[in-house]
């Protein structure tokens, strides 16, 4: 199936009456955003991240977004138990190994969880998908600093061997399955000087997978209308501090004409 | 005394004025708007979780706000030895009982606290307020999938029980106390989408309540500035990006006249 | 040197050009918004509290800063950790020590760090810095109960005795180091109901601090910044809501002609 702004707007009309609920086990830094996003898609957000419930929580949600931005050993062990859980319901799993390649620790959890743990998706920039399999690569900070088409190979090869959908998200988003790989071009660059972006289009893809089958057609979604709702918000926005307000509300207010008129994406 | 918009703005200036701390232990999603909208209304938020400090902080604070919206152990055993020693001090306790009936974990908290340490004011969505003493009750994520109607009875058993004014948010909201009952129709429908506002009303419960002597008005002020605020907001919003900004500019600027204009209260 | 608009916005030409990582161990209430403020100078921010990996962060990392904010005893540990290898590495260490004063746990916080691993900088204000050495301060909150004038002497014996560059923030920020006081007579009483603005000003200071080799030069820079763009942001604002959107947009956008109009320093 094509996936054309039409079945793009399908998916957010059943998002916006279905409202999944999305379980999110995320970094504090971007806890209120994610939440804020996921609403204005017409998502139902939940945030829990203690042992003692982690799994009940999965059991009411209709998708799990596992975010490592801000770790800690009791927060690892959650996200290991509401991944089995999601995994043994069905329900799909996004991982954003945010920062992996940074610090060991982080590039141990990401890996661990996706040894374990496979998810449905993982989307992250170029570095930290590098960090997810090649051990010389390295991240500046939580932001990438190597090329995406470096960064496709890897994605390549977590897919074969884990079966994923792999998004490698930059200037151009590339998403990997298979024998398909899609470029989305939307986006702006002022949407990098806003924290916690690339962690709301991870939060997206678990809105997007909630009601759409397949990971792959659910990311390429879920990226399409982040960039697209971050350049209209760019486009109006006098700096990333207004920018983040007109994102939520065009996010809310998305229309199929916003989306057939801006969607750039290609084979 | 009947509650009227002199009454609330009366309120609105002493907190203004007086500038009370309230002290909170709340969810890391709303944190940050939770001190916003605190200092926006005039009063002076602390923020502290920590075992060996929970009980100083609660010493020099006028209010404390428990708010169960993300757990864990250390944090409960925080949350009881504050309520003790709020109790023990004669401050009000506020406590919003977030995804009650969502997991055992919360269902189980938010009732230990209210038997342990009866809090002053309780304030929730129906599905919440139901969790805390119906057994079959179920909440949909942290947002209500029940009926305040429902909740009604509950919350007057709560009240008989604990002595405890509760607040059922949501459409209209329902404050009980004894043989009486409140009703307020203020608000907006776009409120909904932003995340933690009514983790923000149980805030502003705690401003009121430092201020104004009887928990049943305090509360009944409280919700009828937030709805006021929330629906000002959201007449000049293009969405729940721009409402959050507004909301916070209404809640400073917030005068008797846009109260009196405003104020839909029915007994 | 003098510092004048040329030389300050000669920094924040560096920091744009070189976004240098500063590493923040945070507060949980501002975490997101001391990303998006160090985005918008152009700086690369990372948040991470593991003890796992906090020396791994500043071994990547330009600048290091510690809010104590929202304390625990394993944020404790790391926060020794991380300033340790900061030392070692050779990195400015900013403290920003909130909430001094309210509580004892806090204040023998605060204290400890200083006299094992003494900062390059302390910024808070009057109370704060007050209890840093006083043993009759008293804080009121986070929020300031003493007069900046009364908070200089402990700026000028913790300077003696640790070497650290201490700012106390207030109306005007007074910035402290051997013989030399400078102050800045920049910023708006708005800003104080924003929650969060000294966090971010303490950030500043470590976005500064990784471009500029003099600690005092940098915390004069960081201060003005702060000021001048808070300044201008709350001249369009509505109130604290827009504020902080403004203050975003200004710092991203800010002109060596908006420093040079606005700059209001004296020695």
């Amino acid at each position: 199936m094509k996936i054309t702004a039409a079945v793009i707007y399908k998916s957010i009309e059943l998002i916006r009456s279905q409202s999944p609920i999305v379980h999110n086990i995320t970094n504090y830094v971007v806890m209120n955003n994610t939440a804020n996003a996921l609403l204005a898609i017409g998502a139902s957000p939940v945030m829990a991240h203690a042992q003692e419930e982690v799994e009940e929580m999965v059991n009411i949600a209709s998708a799990l977004v596992i975010n490592i931005g801000t770790l800690s050993d009791s927060w690892i062990s959650s996200m290991f138990k509401a991944a089995r859980q999601a995994r043994k319901k069905g329900i799909p799993v996004i991982l954003d190994p945010v920062g992996a390649g940074a610090t060991a620790y982080r590039t141990k959890t990401a890996r661990d969880l996706i040894n374990n743990e496979p998810p449905s998706i993982i989307r992250g920039n170029a570095s930290e998908i590098l960090a997810l399999y090649d051990d010389n690569s390295r991240t500046k900070g939580v932001d990438s600093a190597a090329s995406s088409d470096a960064a496709i190979d890897t994605a390549r090869k977590l897919n074969e061997i884990h079966k994923c959908v792999v998004c490698v998200s930059g200037v151009t988003d590339y998403i990997v399955d298979k024998e398909k790989i899609m470029k989305i071009k939307n986006g702006h660059p002022l949407m990098s000087k806003v924290t916690g972006l690339g962690c709301t289009a991870s939060a997206l893809c678990g809105a997007f997978a909630a009601v759409e089958k397949s990971s792959f057609t659910a990311t390429v979604e879920a990226m399409a209308v982040m960039g697209i709702a971050g350049e209209m918000a760019a486009g109006v926005a006098a700096g990333p501090g207004s920018l983040q307000t007109h994102f939520l509300d065009d996010l809310y207010c998305l229309s199929e004409k916003d989306v057939s008129k801006r969607l750039k994406i290609e084979e």
